[in-house]
Order: structure tokens, then sequence, then C-alpha cells
């Protein structure tokens, strides 16, 4: 698991602090990375002390660490649809938030003034099923340190991929000027596989003056599966700090 | 491999034209489904003759076929990228073609208006793949038989989704206003699987007044991996009867 940037203790005060605005009965999304996993051991504990809560994993590895820790779990094919009980509320970390103006797209621009701005995610490669659960749930709670915040996203967009589709993905995003280089695994040989079976491309457009316009592109490209941009999904920021939490709205 | 509608002769007369519009030297995407079959037979034939040429296949079946009639394969990654050959014509059927006015979407009527309409094709699941060749090549060539023609499209728009994200996605077709319905496979127990591991909702939408709303939206659903839709891609549409063939040019 990733831990880059920012102090455990934030992360830890940031994943707390969402956790405890989780609510009795509700079913809860529950993120993948260092900082989620801290909200996920404190709706452990939670549940040990009686809370009724069901989470929806975004990853094998959010699924491994509630399962260890007590949570009920559901699929998320039992919590979406006509007679299932909806998500009510998500927490999931970010790779990188944008809390500045964030260039043209209204809605990434109305999200940023209000310190809830567009994230980067899929540093983990979970994105794609982390985005299914996040824009599923009635709220998204993203849980920071204040390393992930800038004003304007700039970090590589992770891109998962059909493996068919690797080649051409990678000759449409450097006609949108990006430059995309195959994620490499460690401790295996070759690239990166994600949980789907696909492949991932780290995308690198420098700054990103329209979060909203790229992911459509993005999104609307052949071969591409989900990328990493999430625009008008996050409803609250909580940013652990050494020594507090900062809790955003929209 | 489905031959619903339209005669042999006519789908034949099609996948010929298509065919015969192949030069020596060129990249050639080779589709999926009865009619482009015909094509890739006759391609073979002329390969047979003489003409030189490199095929990409679009599915497991194409790749079969093209084999087998003796027309040497590229990798779709090998085909396109800083240092390939790109991929000069494609050649591939649709389920339905649009061919009269068909909405406010500006690509999607100029398209109609001249009888090289959006499309819809996915009914042999392998669309993801489709997409990724046609798109990909110089010149797109749809082949077809005169009960593929409407003028409005309105058959059901197949949609690759993860497996995880059946249930969010038909919950998010439903606030679309479309129908959606997994796709139970034949010899096999349970849903059809595609050729990269994924699902298939077949979504029915009535009259799709704006292809290219819809297909941005289908994109940008959070689970989809790739739709039927195919708007603003084809250049050239050969529809052959029981007598002839007509080719419409954009």
């Amino acid at each position: 698991m990733k831990t880059s940037g920012g102090s455990d203790a934030a992360k830890r005060r940031a994943g707390e602090s969402a956790a405890e605005a989780v609510a009795d009965g509700e079913v809860v999304g529950l993120g993948t990375g260092s900082t989620a996993a801290h909200a996920i051991r404190r709706l452990g504990d939670r549940v040990g002390s009686g809370l009724d809560i069901r989470g929806v994993a975004t990853s094998f590895a959010s699924r491994e660490l509630a399962a260890d820790r007590g949570i009920p779990l559901l699929d998320l094919d039992e919590a979406v649809g006509p007679d299932a009980p909806g998500i009510d509320v998500a927490i999931d970390g970010a790779d990188q938030v944008a809390v500045g103006a964030a260039g043209s797209d209204k809605t990434a621009s109305d999200e940023a003034a209000a310190g809830v701005g567009p994230l980067i995610k899929g540093g983990g490669a979970a994105h794609a099923r982390e985005k299914l659960v996040d824009a599923a749930a009635g709220r998204f709670l993203v849980v920071a340190d204040p390393s992930k915040e800038v004003p304007v996203l700039d970090r590589s967009v992770p891109v998962e991929v059909l493996p068919a589709g690797r080649s051409a993905v990678a000759e449409a995003v450097r006609a949108a000027g990006g430059e995309p280089t195959l994620r490499r695994a460690e401790r295996k040989d070759g690239p990166v596989v994600t949980d789907n079976g696909n492949l991932v491309l780290d995308c690198a457009f420098g700054e990103i003056d329209d979060p909203g316009a790229l992911a459509t592109a993005l999104s609307t490209t052949p071969g591409v599966v989900e990328h990493g941009l999430f625009v008008g999904l996050a409803d609250e920021v909580h940013v652990g700090t050494e020594t507090d939490v900062r809790v955003a709205r929209r």
C-alpha cells in the first residue's frame, strides 16, 4: 500500500474524522489507501462498540481490511439497484485534491472555490471500482493530508485501459498533449495488472486547467476503462494536520 | 455468429465491395459479424492473388477467420504507436445505421444527411475492440444490408460493463431513461462474458434522438467499459442489395 507524502498522524486524524461522520444503520463505501484505511479501522472499532453498518469495499485491499476489522460487508451489486439499500456514504482517499481555482470547468471551479475540489485517484490502481462506489454514494467524503492539496491538479492521471487498447490509448493521450507511461509492476515481471485484469497508463498532462473537459475526453477514448479524475463527486474533504482536522463542505 | 436480418447475397455484395476498396500495402482492420466476414473472405482471395496487406483483427472470431484465409496479421499494439505503420482502413459491420435526420447532434446529423450515419454495434459483444480498431483507422468502411438502415437509431445499445459495475450502471441507465437487460449466454450458464472478461447490458432507450449526447453520457458513467454507439467514426457505408451495392461517402 502506498504511504507516500503526509504523516501517519495527519492521515489518521482525517480518516477518523470521516469515520465519525457515519451514522447508525448506514451502508458505507470503504475506500482504498493508507488514509482510508484509518477510517476503516475506526469504523471497525465503532462496530465493536455496537454501531450497525454494512460496508461496500472499493478494492481487494479494503475488503480484506474491513473483514479483518469485523465490518459486515455487502457486494456492490447487493447495495445498488431497484430493491437494494443504496450506499449512504463513501469514504475514500485521494492522491491530489485541487483547493484553488481549477480552471474553466464550472463544476470543478465551484468545487474548488469551496475547498472541495476535483481529485486525482488511482495510485493504487483501484480507481475504477473506487469511482463506482464513490459515485453511487449519497455523500462522498474525501480524506487527505495537507501534502495532497494543490491549487491546480498536476500529477499524472492513472488511466485503466483494456490490454488490447494500450497503444491506441497512448496515442490518443499524446494527441491530447499528455505523456503516457505504462505502469510497471514490482514483485511480478511486466506491467501492473488491475483487479479487473487491465493495464494502467500514468498520463502526465502538466497543470490540468480544465479537469472536467479532460475527464470527458479520457472517458470517451476507445480502450479507456476508467481514469483517475474525479470531478463533481466530492461532498466533503477532511484534511488532517499534525494537530487538527479541517473539514470543507460543498 | 449472428446472421439475423438481410440476405446472405446482400451481405456478400456489401462485404466484397468494401474489400475491393483496399489497396496494396495497406494495414486493414478486420471487423466482426456475418457481413464483415464476407469482406475478410474476399481479402483472403485477393491475398491469394498477390495482394500485400496485413490485417488487425477486431475479435477472436475475425482473427480466426483471417488466419484461416491466409491474411498476415498484426496485433493492434504492433499496428498503432509512434513507430508503427498505423491502420489505413477498417471494414466492419453494424447492427443498425441511421440514414435519416438523427436529431440534434451536429456530427450525427451531418453524417446521417450524407447517408453515413451513426451506428449501433455490439450484437456480437465485440464492440470494445471493434471501436478501438475502427476509431484508429484512417478510413472506416461500414458494410451493411438494407435491413440495418433506419431513419433514427432505436435498437438496444450494448454496453460492456465491469462485472462489479453491473448494478450501478443499470441504475444509471434507468436514470437516463433506458431499460437495461443483462445479456444471458447460450451454451454456458449465466451471463455472456466478453473477450475482455466483462458483462453486457443491452440498454433500450427507444428512439435515440441525440446519439452523440447519449454516447458521451454512457462513456462517462463509472463501470462502463465501452458502448455500442459509434458516432462520427464512419467514412463510407457500403449497403448491399439483392442486385447491387450503394456506397455513401462522408
